[in-house]
């Protein structure tokens, strides 16, 4: 089964004595649901159910139990994928995902990012150093209030603007009159600058609405989207990718509290699912992530693989005084990600002296790869 | 802003001398993003910055705040309605969603049980009594094993059998060669019993896959289908229910561990969203809600609001001999789910005689609504 496997890795909190029981009830949960007695067809005992590869202990009453899963029973589908590695037992509080190595033809079968690194670096026109990124926000900016505040950031020399994941079709600032505000306010900056600046909208709602936004997007101009794939849902983000020919960012909005491995679900999972970019909330701002665990999630974005490298997109609460240290952690190969320190200004005037600060303190950062 | 405002309800672990501070945070971190002082524009800190209603100590530095927030703010989109009440904070380990309260415009955009309890009982001609159901697993079987163990188990005079949710469109079952024989089976078994059994497929697959596996199995007969909201996302389980005019179970894979109280997310949120019954794991068996979690789901999907009461479905390690105090928990308004205790037998006809004992002692519970 070696080379057809997926391997799965969990944390299991189980006493000693129980682990061997534990582990065996782990392993047939995730497939057949039922206990070996009642596998009565020679066909599932021999394909559907997986071997325990081996453990490892932590700490007291804490493994890391490693699983080899039958890739056949994931039906080359994205959704299945996720029922056979973290369906059932996401249900279960002793259990946490920590890590999934797919084989050759399944990774392939998800595609992972279809631009990655180097087609956001040509997207953009960025080589050899970070790009920079800011946000429109609040909510409840009108269409022309967006378009003003991505003109004045654009005009500061930003590479990416994205909307705030909470801009959705909302009455007071509509989808398709907010997209083409802001890339008309792009393109005015540009004139002016001689820089690109890719606006990237948010895409929010039922499938079929984000899907038609998509459409919509390009069909406006627009270079690459952003989506929400714990709102949207994985397979939706995996159906988007292999479609849509434009760089995907991905919003961790609704997803951090799923016990998998932020490392697992934002570097590894959201990367095989097609996201070129994955926003993650950076160590020290107002989420709780770790330096370690931010680490973590970069390594497995950029880790050579059989799908192409994701850029890290570090956000929340950064600030451009620490710039040379979050750079010195995340190296250049990493979207920079500031929206609340420069948008908390007392006039556009002062937004755009603050971009333009960000942008320079980038800009002369070494390459560091 | 009262009657536009979506109640939301967070449990916050934080020390009492920064609560104030704390939910400050929170009530700005879920709609504009940004501190006060950076709100330049009248309309957003007039329409898009909700209140805090008040707050009620559980424990030492354990806090149930309730906010308002504007209504406006969810762009009546099912999807964006997720950011606003979980979105950033999910990410936020000291926050916990613990009940939200819509206004009756909202609930009514996202519609609810299409079908509920009563188009259930239509559909499977269930009156007075608690409904059974079991179902079709290991993943492996062919599609001839599959529609023998759905005869057997139809025989048997269950009211509902349902794919195991791991059953997707495997080469050696695929969906629909499965969902015809299923049918047939049912079909067959019926002319034998003179009652009807209602098999109900599992779609799983990205976003459009799923909803052509849902008109497939419409156009083959199928009366009900089956999805997991939580892989799939919840905006496309309302897509679909809005879509399909079928009764739609939701099954919670990949759902169990996201930081929201089991009653609102199985409770509230799959009902809202367009579940017609919701399986979840019953206390006591391979999975970890308490009886009064278990309670706290059953009362919530059945509760008067603007939508319909849509089925509790418990499930999980159910045996035949605990029936009767289970249904004293959970009363005849109430879809009973036994699988793996039916399907542990030695052989076909012990299935069958197993089969027989539980829908015996269910139908012989007297009605309690």
């Amino acid at each position: 089964m070696t080379a057809e496997a997926i391997g799965v890795v969990y944390r299991v909190r189980v006493a000693e004595s129980e682990l061997d029981e534990r582990v065996e009830a782990l392993l047939l949960e995730q497939t057949v649901e039922l206990p070996r007695s009642a596998l009565r067809t020679q066909y599932v005992r021999e394909h559907l159910v997986g071997k325990v590869v081996g453990h490892e202990k932590v700490g007291a009453g804490d493994y890391r139990v490693t699983l080899a899963q039958p890739a056949i029973a994931a039906a080359n589908d994205p959704a299945q994928l996720l029922n056979l590695v973290f369906g059932n037992c996401s249900l279960q509080p002793d259990i946490e995902l920590e890590d999934i190595r797919l084989p050759e033809a399944l990774a392939k079968m998800l595609g992972g990012p279809r631009f990655g690194i180097a087609g956001l670096r040509q997207v953009t026109g960025v080589h050899g150093r970070a790009l920079t990124a800011s946000v429109l926000k609040p909510i409840g900016l009108s269409v022309e209030e967006t378009g003003s505040l991505c003109q004045t950031l654009a005009l500061s020399g930003v590479d990416i603007i994205k909307d705030d994941h909470g801009l959705a079709d909302h009455s007071f600032n509509p989808f398709a009159a907010r997209v083409g505000a802001c890339l008309a306010a792009t393109r005015r900056a540009s004139q002016e600058t001689g820089r690109k600046t890719l606006y990237v909208p948010n895409l929010v709602g039922q499938p079929g609405t984000v899907m038609h936004q998509a459409w919509q997007a390009k069909h406006l101009g627009a270079e690459a989207v952003m989506v929400s794939p714990m709102v949207l849902g994985l397979p939706f983000l995996n159906e988007l990718a292999g479609e849509i020919g434009m760089p995907i960012l991905a919003h961790p909005a609704f997803g951090g509290a799923l016990r998998i491995a932020p490392e697992a679900l934002l570097g590894k999972l959201f990367r095989l699912y097609g996201a070129d970019g994955v926003i993650f909330p950076n160590s020290g701002g107002r989420f709780s992530y770790s330096r370690g665990v931010c680490e973590g999630i970069a390594r497995a974005l950029r880790a050579p693989d059989i799908v192409a490298p994701a850029f890290p997109v570090p956000a929340g609460g950064m600030k451009v005084e620490a710039l040379n240290s979050i750079l010195q952690l995340y190296g250049s190969d990493t979207v920079l990600l500031i929206g609340g320190s420069l948008l908390d200004a007392p006039d556009k005037d002062a937004v755009l002296l603050r971009g333009r600060e960000f942008v320079a303190a980038v800009h002369s950062f070494p390459y560091a790869p």
